[in-house]
This record gives C-alpha cells, sequence and structure tokens, in this order.
C-alpha cells in the first residue's frame, strides 16, 4: 500500500526577522525527521514572515532571504521541506522551494496574488505561470499557495490533472470571525472535485493589525479531516496519508475522464503544466496515531477571545515590549482591555493607572480598583485635577467669552494620554488604547486623548461585542475579574457632569448594526433606512464615520477580528465630499 | 486644411463631491463652446475626483457617478467630450467617455493599472482590453488614460496603427521634484513615435497627501510643444492642431510601413484595436492665437513652494477649514510653516501660538513675534509653565526615584499640543504640525506633541531643503518673512537646557543624504557606507528610521514632494525585525 507521512509545521514567524524564521524552520525540520516524516510543509513566506509588505522592495533583503533559504537547505538530508520564500528571478515572486536532500528541486510561483482587503500582492509580485508537480517514489505531489486554491479552476486543478495525488497549499492566511468554517468547506470541495488530498498549512500569530490562526488540516479525496492543528498557537500537524486510497477512489469516480477535455479546453495561463521532477523516498519508523483534533467552533466569542490574547501578545513581544499599561476607568472597554492584557502578558506585567478628574463619579474608582485587585494587576492612580485646571488657567485669555464645551472635555482625555505617553516613556512600557469600534467610526473619543497609545485590542471590536467578550470571560473563571457593576451602569466618558454616551450617540443595540451595515457591508443610506433604522439617525449616523476618517488615519493599529476593520482594510480619503442625501 | 481646435479642461475636481465636479465639467464645457472648440477632453476620473479610494467599492457611489455623467452628456451638444468616470461593466473600470450630441459614442478603460508607490488600481479595477479610435470628420482619434503612455509599445501604438492622428491622454498624475521633465520628455517620444499629436491633459489640486501639478501640454508629431497650460492652478488650454500635417509628416516617414509588421507580430492584448466610431464635425469662429506657456524648470525651489501652497490651500479648504493654528518656536521649520500657510490662506487666517517654558530662549521668543509681524498673522501666547509644573507634580509619586530625562520633554511637547488641539476645538482651526521629514524619519519628534495636528506642509521636506525653500521665499519680496538669526541659530527642541539637535543627531548635512539614500533609493546598509559615511552613524541612522515605524503611522498626511515620501508611498510593517548587520 502506498502510504506517505507528511508533517505541516505551523509556525509563528516574525516579519524581518530572518535569521529567527531560519532557525525555526530547522528546527521543525529536525522534529520532523526525528518523527520520520517524508515531507515537511512551512507557511506561505515562512523565511521573511507575513507580510513582509515594502521590505521585499529592499534589494538586500530579497538577496537575505534567499540566502537564509539555501541554509535551510543544507538542513533537508533525508526529507522534503517545503519552505515559502521569495524568489527573484527577473522579477520577485511569492514562491514555494520544493527541497530535498539539500537541493532545491523545484519552485512553485503564486498565480492568483490578493489585491484587495489588507492585500496588497500585485504591488510587490510578478504573477507564476507554471504548475509543475514532483513525483515522490510513485506518488505524484503538487504545491502551490494560500489563494491559488481559492479558485475552483486554478492551480490544483492543472496539478491534478498532472497526476497529483496530493496537493500542499501553504498560507498565510489572516483570521476574521467565522474564516476557518469558509475556509474548511473550500478546502473538503476541493479535495473531492479534484479526487486529491489536500494539506493545508497555515502561520500563526500576529503581525500588526493582523492574526493568523493557524489551524492547519488535511482532507482526504472524500473531503474528511485526516488531520487537524491548533488554533492560535504553534503546532507540528504529523500525518500518514493514504494515497492508494486516493488512486483506487480515482478509478471508481466517473468524472476524471469526463472532465478532462473541458479542461484541456480552458487553455486557462494559469494551468499551464509543467513536467514532473522526481523525489527520493526514504525508510521510516512507524508513528502512534494521530486524531482529528478538535477546534473551536466558529463565531464562538472564545475564539474572538483567543485571537485577541494572541494578536497582544505577539504585538508586545515582536516589538520588545514586556510591560503594558492601561488607563483604567472604570468602564468596560478599558476592563476588558486589562483582562485580555494580562491573560496574554501575565497580571505582573499590566499596570492599570486610574486618572480621576472632578467630573470622575466614585464607583468608576472602585470599579477600577476591584478589577485590578481581582486580576492581580498593578495599580496607579494620578488625578489629573491640577493639571487641567492649569491649563484652563493659561488658557483662560485666549479662551475669553467662549462657553464650556468640547474644547474643556478632550483637553481632560489628552492630558490623561500624555500621563500615559509619560509613564510608557520612563519606564518602557506600551500603552494599549482601549477604544472600540462603534466609537472609532462615529469619532466618539478623543485624538491624542484616549486614542493615545500604541495598539488597541478592540479596534476592531464594536461596543455590543465588548460586552458579550466580557461576559463570555468573566464566565470562565469562578471568580469573574470584570466588577457586576461595569456591565449595568450607563457608558460614560465623565468628561462633563452627568455625561452619557447616550446624550450623543444612538443607544449601542442601535449604533453597532448601522457601524456593521456601512463599515463592513458598504450598504448604502436608503439600504440601511430599509432595514428599519430612522432616517434621521442613519444620516447622522453615517455623517459621524464620514467625518471621523481623518482621527482613523491616526489611530494606532489594533487586532482585525471581521472581514472588514478599520486600518488597512478600508482604505478611504480624508478629503471626501461624498454624501448620499 | 485639416485642423481642428481642442481644449484641455485642466480642472480641479474634489474627491467625492460628484455635484460639484460635475458643475465644474459643464462650466468647462460651455465655456469650450463659446471658444469654438472641437473636442474639450478632461482628467482622468473627473467625476468622481481622483483618486476616490475605497469609495468605488461603494456600489451607490458608482451608480451616482454614472447619474452624473449621463447629466454631463446632455450638455455635449455641438461639442466632443472626454470625461474620466468609473465605468461599471460586470467589473469596474477606470475610464474615458467620449461624449457627442448628448450620447455617449464610446468608452475607453484603461489598460495598465498602476500598483505601486501611492497607487492601488488593481485593488479597484479591471483592466481594459480594446483600443478604440473614433472619426471625428477626417480626423481620427484615439483616447487613452494616464500610464497607458507610459508605455512604449501599448494603446497608443495601437491606436496610432488604427489610424489615430491625435492621441488624447487624460490624467491624474501626481507632482514630485522634477516630475514634469520626465514626463514631457516622453510624452514628446511617444508623438514622435507614433507620428501623432499627444493631448497630455492633467488635473490640478491636492488630495489629502497627494499634489496634482496640471501643466497640460500638447505636443505635435515632431515632438513640438503646440500649447501648455499653467501649472499649479486651473487653466483651460486651448490650440488649434494641424493634422493634415500629420498625414504630411507620415507619408515622409519610412518607419512607417518598416514597423507595422513588428507590431502586428506582437500580439500583444493591450493592443487590440477595435474599429472607429464616428463623430460629427461642427463650423467653428476663429481664435486668436494661442502661444506656449512657460513653466517653472523642474527641481526649482519655486516649483516645490508652489506644491506646497497648493496642497495647504486645498487640505483645508476642501476640508471646510478657514483659518489655521500653528506653534511657533522661533525655528525654520515653524516659520517656513507659517509663511506657505499665509500664503494659502492670508496672514488673517493664520494664528501663531508662542508656548514658552523654562527652557524657551529670549531669541526664540523674538524671532516668532518678529516672525509674525512680517507676516502681518495673529499672534497668541500661551505660557507652558503652570501645566507642565502641575504634571510634573501629579506624576511625582510615579516618577519618585528616576532620573529627569525623554519623558519630561515629551511631557512639554504633549502640553503644547494639547493647546494647540484645545484651540482648534474652541475655534474650529485646523492645526498644521511643523515636521520636516528628516526629523520624521529618525523619530526625532513627539507622538502627540509637535506631531498632533491635522497636516503637516513639510512632511516630505528634509532639513537642509527645508532652509533652501525658506531661503527662496525671503528672496522673493525685499522685506524678508523670516528673521535672518532663523537660520543662523543651531536648531534646537528647547526640551532641557542648552539642547540642540547635533547632540542627538548627526548635523543635518550628514543626516539628510543617508535619510535620502535609505528612505527613497532602498540603499543597503553597505551602499551607504560606500558613499563615504560613518559605518557607526549610518546604523545609528538606520536603526532610528526603522525603529520610527510606529511614530510615522500616527503621523497626521503631509504634501508629497518626492518620488518617495512617508505615508501611503512607502509602506512598512511596525513589527519589524529586519537588521542588516
Amino acid at each position: 500500500m502506498r502510504s506517505l507521512r507528511i508533517a505541516l509545521a505551523q509556525i509563528n514567524t516574525t516579519v524581518g526577522d530572518l535569521d529567527g524564521n531560519a532557525w525555526k524552520i530547522v528546527q521543525s525540520i529536525r522534529r520532523a525527521k526525528e518523527l520520520g516524516t517524508d515531507i515537511v510543509a512551512f507557511p506561505e513566506l515562512a523565511v521573511t514572515g507575513y507580510p513582509p509588505e515594502d521590505l521585499v522592495l529592499k534589494p538586500k533583503f530579497v538577496a537575505d532571504n534567499v540566502e537564509r533559504l539555501r541554509d535551510i537547505a543544507a538542513e533537508t538530508e533525508g526529507i522534503v521541506a517545503i519552505v515559502g520564500f521569495v524568489d527573484l528571478q527577473e522579477d520577485l515572486y511569492n514562491a514555494a522551494a520544493v527541497i530535498q536532500n539539500r537541493s532545491i528541486v523545484g519552485v512553485y510561483r503564486k498565480m492568483f496574488l490578493p489585491t484587495y482587503g489588507v492585500f496588497d500582492e500585485d504591488r510587490y509580485f510578478q504573477a507564476g505561470a507554471e504548475c509543475p508537480v514532483f513525483a515522490f517514489g510513485d506518488t505524484v505531489l503538487g504545491v502551490n499557495i494560500c489563494e491559488d486554491i481559492w479558485y475552483p479552476v486554478g492551480p490544483a486543478t492543472a496539478q491534478a490533472f498532472g497526476g497529483a495525488e496530493l496537493i500542499v497549499n501553504i498560507n498565510g492566511s489572516p483570521y476574521h470571525v467565522a474564516k476557518s468554517a469558509s475556509r474548511e468547506r473550500m478546502l473538503a470541495t476541493r479535495a473531492v472535485d479534484e479526487l486529491v488530498i489536500v494539506a493545508y498549512v497555515n502561520m500563526v500569530g500576529g503581525q500588526d493589525e493582523l492574526v493568523f490562526d493557524g489551524g492547519s488540516v488535511i482532507f482526504d479525496q472524500r473531503g474528511e479531516v485526516v488531520a487537524r492543528g491548533s488554533q492560535f498557537e504553534e503546532d507540528l500537524v504529523v500525518a500518514d496519508l493514504d494515497i492508494e486510497a486516493v488512486f483506487r477512489t480515482r478509478l471508481h469516480d466517473p468524472r476524471r475522464r469526463k472532465g478532462r477535455h473541458i479542461f484541456e479546453s480552458l487553455g486557462d495561463p494559469a494551468a499551464q503544466l509543467v513536467g514532473s521532477s522526481p523525489l527520493v523516498q526514504h525508510p521510516k519508523p512507524p508513528l502512534s496515531g494521530s486524531k482529528p483534533k478538535l477546534y473551536i467552533p466558529p463565531g464562538n466569542p472564545g475564539e474572538v477571545y483567543a485571537a485577541l490574547v494572541l494578536g497582544t501578545h505577539d504585538y508586545a513581544s515582536k516589538n520588545g515590549f514586556k510591560q503594558v499599561v492601561i488607563g483604567l476607568s472604570g468602564g468596560i472597554d478599558s476592563s476588558l482591555t486589562a483582562v485580555i492584557a494580562a491573560d496574554a502578558l501575565g497580571p505582573q506585567n499590566v499596570f492599570g493607572v486610574r486618572m480621576p478628574s472632578r467630573f470622575t463619579s466614585q464607583p468608576s474608582m472602585e470599579d477600577a480598583e476591584q478589577l485590578a485587585l481581582n486580576l492581580g494587576i498593578h495599580l496607579l492612580t494620578v488625578p489629573i485635577e491640577p493639571p487641567f485646571q492649569a491649563m484652563l488657567e493659561t488658557l483662560a485669555e485666549a479662551f475669553r467669552g467662549t462657553a464650556v464645551g468640547i474644547a474643556e472635555e478632550n483637553l481632560q482625555a489628552r492630558i490623561r494620554g500624555n500621563i500615559l505617553m509619560a509613564l510608557s516613556n520612563k519606564f518602557g512600557y506600551l500603552v494599549l488604547t482601549t477604544g472600540n469600534k462603534s466609537e472609532l467610526a462615529v469619532g466618539y473619543s478623543t485624538l491624542y486623548g484616549d486614542m493615545a497609545g500604541g495598539y488597541n485590542l478592540l479596534k476592531d471590536v464594536v461596543k455590543t461585542e465588548v460586552y458579550e467578550l466580557a461576559r463570555y470571560r468573566n464566565g470562565k473563571e469562578a471568580k469573574a475579574p470584570i466588577p457586576e457593576r461595569v456591565f449595568t451602569k450607563a457608558p460614560s466618558a465623565e468628561l462633563r457632569p452627568n455625561q452619557r454616551d447616550e446624550d450623543t450617540l444612538p443607544t449601542y443595540d442601535m449604533l453597532d448594526p448601522i457601524v456593521k451595515a456601512y463599515v463592513e457591508e458598504d450598504k448604502s443610506f436608503e439600504e440601511i433606512v430599509a432595514l428599519g433604522y430612522d432616517e434621521q439617525m442613519v444620516k447622522r449616523v453615517i455623517s459621524m464615520i464620514d467625518k471621523s476618517e481623518y482621527k482613523r488615519r491616526q489611530a494606532p493599529p489594533g487586532i482585525k477580528i471581521t472581514p472588514r476593520a478599520f486600518g488597512r482594510d478600508r482604505r478611504l480619503p480624508i478629503t471626501n465630499a461624498y454624501r448620499q442625501w
């Protein structure tokens, strides 16, 4: 019986860390060899980290990446390694090297370059034009990259028609809610359509706005899961593949012969097939069975929560921060931010700061303190009243004769931003901002005030989801970290007497669906009104969203968890006179 | 004799202002008709403004743009109008409508979509695949868009071989130093290569980070300038074209017949020619001669200065700001910023603010005051000493036992940022930041401090060029606005006693070339050292540039004047472990 042992190395690379990434790759190759695997596959652009962005436009960087690939190749005695790297051949390619016994047997170059959402691959890469297959003993292997397998007639089709029984698809596929379900559905369909085993390896880890969730998985030719990796952590997924079964299934399947002429008539340049290169097969020791792992169901708050923890951990650690500082207002956003930070970095590395003013209520002070006690994080108290008073006095002449308003409110928020940044500058803490997607959408936040900081955990989480995540996390332990009153009191910025968010904004259960419809779904004013929302309210919300683009342009990065996040995912002009009514 | 009168409508559109843009287009059509022109051409995406970015991903926006095009078409009785718009045909196209007598005779769809630098057109548009030509009386006309004409074998080649004697190329081509010279050289070459008249129409005006410089121009088939529009202002360039001369030149030129088989054998999909549509010709009144205009030579400080004035004016006015506020330190950056702002918006709309601290020198106070007097701008003085003292006191406990350092310096800068933003919030002024490209490169600026504001005029101007521009502007008037001492004293942030930029940074005549080599030319560490700079200094500068990416991500937009600006032009990850040594 023909069979083959494969390892999917779901590693957490760092963009630009060529030495570190190469070292991780080599360690995984060694481990895979110990486990007697025939083939070990690594994520997309594993050598450079993903996405390397304009680093690939530096010739030295590309040269260094090729050099690291050669170093890695030296470690492939007795195994086949599939390694993502930037290939330089007249132009740049997002490529996968197929390496065996210290030599690069072949290179696959990505054909479908995503240039939408957060992706800019047409900016960097030339599209590949060839679909090689490789003979490994009597097994035929095809390799392709990420986006390539999302097309029903693409490289996988060409490779299957070229005889491939196993398709290895290497990925840098960023997380958003419920993506893993649609991804697995598609992969299962491809496996059945092409009658191949599909081995999907994804990277894991955070990179600026993105979190890669891993979830590497193997589907057999019947669309059944053979093995599945962890979500949100590194893993080495090892499985024995029954290649013989692919052949048996094909013999019984009527579609192969009937479909062939359709494919041949397509003349798709993406499906130009190049002959196969032989790979040498090695003997191997027996392996104790690898069973499918369960993963967190899509759309589950636990999945989102895990993404936020990983994103926070990796942004801090990959940028050299051990400790973080957070302004604690006693509200739900800063409470959840502190909890996530404590989970990501340890409570001993989290510094909460209360910054009371004349408008800060006693419950806010108490709730912030209780939260810090519950979590075991550090708590500082730095009153803003003296500098606030001094600012009002120094501005008194300039402000003479004007009514108290937004300017005085923002002064307070910016004094708080200044205090947090001063602690950051003094002690090297990373400042985590606490705003949510609802606020950032409508501009209900102070630029250089509560928006001042290095990373915004809840940037892509609307307010109602903030409550949901907080509830989820509180429910995980007998001793809930976030005090109950934080859930029940009315949200307030506490920048003037008796202020409530609802004085300025629609209630969040009204606001959030409008934000989602306009921002995430590009629905028009009329379409949103047709959903049953008040016309005047929709106008007001859309106007606020449009007018806040300048604030978002200066906002810190945060973690994408939806199909359309603010940041590189949504690129609107600041200067924009478009109005729909 | 066959001749034709053409008008190039070099208009200043606003992104998203579909009504306003349509109105401008209609006004130009009417004026062109009064002048008896046969053809009037408008810039790329004139209906939507350029670049519309993710607005084109809103279906309603695209539908509204098509509706405005129909409104415009109704105004074309007796004239041919070539109008840039977003065409929706199964997919989106960056397109030019050829309209005559109220009907859209044909549509050209851009073939070469720029996806580099500041451009993301592959994100939005499908590439066109057809090169139509149009018969206007006995003249044959080809239309194409911007990038299309930069390729030596492209749509213009196809159209010329299809009989086109006049190529109208519509543009949204952003300014950078010396671009107009290379652009004109290329256009002249195309005209001679294809033996056609090339009429190049560009937009003018500022849009976020970009300034479009106009400079519309017509070259005849010998590569001679027929007419040229203004730079940095709206214009209607009208010229009579001698089409007969194109035909005469072709008859005498040996290349046409000899080259034809080469072109036909190319099989370039970009050169697929579609037949011609006829356009009706109208009688016309005589026109008084239109002569070539001179334009500012490339690389001239006057050209850059004009770009900065236009960019400032348009960012303010298109975002609804009449007045601006600037922190005046008495240094060269804030002085030049104030002068540009006064030129762009009028001195009565500029508010300078002195914000002295214990470290502010008497000369700084005097120079800021003298500048304000010279310019006739408003001057406020808001001391930061009381809030600075209050901040130190409220932070005393948290800072206990630490040495005075960067944290205390940044406190002052952020108090100043807070004051400027308070004035903005109170009075509706736009805050202009005063940083330059050298500072932004190495991170020698305070996030939320001197970086706090809506627009950064000098963002793409290195320090040595700041001096050059200031000298240029001072030399324009008998009464120089910037006091001489501002040029001669050593640059200092005045955030600690006797501070000088040179304590922390290399001198600017050393720093600026390294910044240019690393940022604008992607030169490697070794290549820069090979230019003759000290190895340790180069290492230090490159490290500072790499580590400041997080600051730049939160920087306000500013005006691009070089081939590689910070902002959308240069997209590096924040999380980036790449080091070259």
